[in-house]
């Protein structure tokens, strides 16, 4: 199966908040729900979007954006599990902004053919950056894994002020790691006190149900224009 | 025992490489061999730097500069092990670069009163941007920890590309993960064919006394003005 590629340009526009907001309102009256996955390299995020997939499928057409600086790797996994999706190159960038995430669904719609009702942005690996663009999406998630440390929240504020839930993957190797689910907890609520919190192993497939359910949740509050 | 801390300045200059090239030729004139440490949040830079130490300080005065964007509790722990140890703040941003570095090692030197042969930067984590920015640094290290995975090198080309060598860290955890040193090998090969590769554990403490007598030799190579 070959893998589709975009290789985005640079956003030209000046405001990219304004931007993104725009985009926000724009899909949403598509009925499509943006969502925007960050993390560290190496969190798990390509593994927890094959876990979240089949919870969220069984009642929306899902697809994914697999943005990378370079390799094919994560898009060509997720099209063997028959999951929709493909490949952006960023050309050495750090991150996406909304500009760069309307050209990605633009192609994502081309190639595929698909109109989905949820596309997942996985963002480029990158704990600092991404925190800074708005991408336009509907719900930002960022990942921390176990063998990251207790402690990144304190060390990279934004992502984790940014974030509306955080998924603490890895937890099937919590015993190999000094790692403690309060002090991540309490570093996460310093930063955003009404961050939700998932413990979840790509390896076990534990707690995505959970996640998986209050995605489903948000979508239907943005959708039917309800208040959080 | 408090924890001295830089906010550092935006660098303001236009030519970031000729600055660097400038610095670098400045610190061997001054016999200070500076080391820049580069890796993901959470890969373990903190840990491997006191593992380093005791080697490298039976013949050096050594110090590090921890760079961060918030907190400091990296230059308090290495304080507590007696590593001579000053905290810099990026205010935000996600790398540095040679102007920044000079702001950190006047600092150290003016706080710690000690001139140092050896000073190392544990710099931002992120595998994107530090690896664009040019420190003046005598030697790129980086490390790609187990947990992260062994296709990173695919994913986050330039930094594999720069670095002199690459700390294969948390080899203790091997068996939770999917990890080939084999595939991470030949990944970091395809970025950079001389890099050197050292397997270590910054738990039990494998493959540090290899790593450091590398970089004994690097030193001594730079100091005589001989070529690598």
């Amino acid at each position: 199966m070959s893998v589709n590629i975009l290789n985005l340009k640079k956003s030209i526009l000046d405001n990219n908040d304004l931007d993104a907001d725009h985009l926000r309102t724009e899909l949403l009256n598509r009925h499509l729900f943006y969502i925007n996955l960050m993390s560290s390299p190496g969190s798990g995020k390509t593994s927890c979007l094959r876990r979240l997939y089949p919870f969220l499928s069984s009642r929306h057409t899902v697809g994914v954006l697999e943005a990378d600086i370079d390799s094919d790797t994560d898009a060509a996994l997720l099209q063997k599990q028959g999951i929709p999706a493909v490949q952006l190159h960023t050309g050495g960038m750090c991150h996406l902004d909304a500009e760069m995430s309307r050209q990605g669904i633009h192609f994502f719609q081309k190639e595929t053919g698909l109109c989905p009702d949820i596309l997942i942005l996985e963002n480029v690996g990158n704990l600092v950056c991404p925190a800074e663009f708005d991408t336009g999406a509907h719900l930002n998630l960022c990942i921390l894994a176990v063998p990251e440390g207790d402690d990144k929240p304190l060390k990279y504020p934004l992502m984790f002020q940014v974030c509306d839930a955080v998924l603490v993957n890895k937890t099937d190797t919590t015993p190999a790691f000094d790692f403690s689910f309060e002090k991540a907890e309490e570093a996460i609520r310093s930063r955003n006190p009404d961050s939700r919190i998932f413990p979840v192993s790509a390896k076990t497939g534990e707690g995505f149900q959970e996640a998986a359910g209050w995605i489903e949740s948000r979508l239907q509050e943005s959708m039917s224009g309800q208040p959080r």
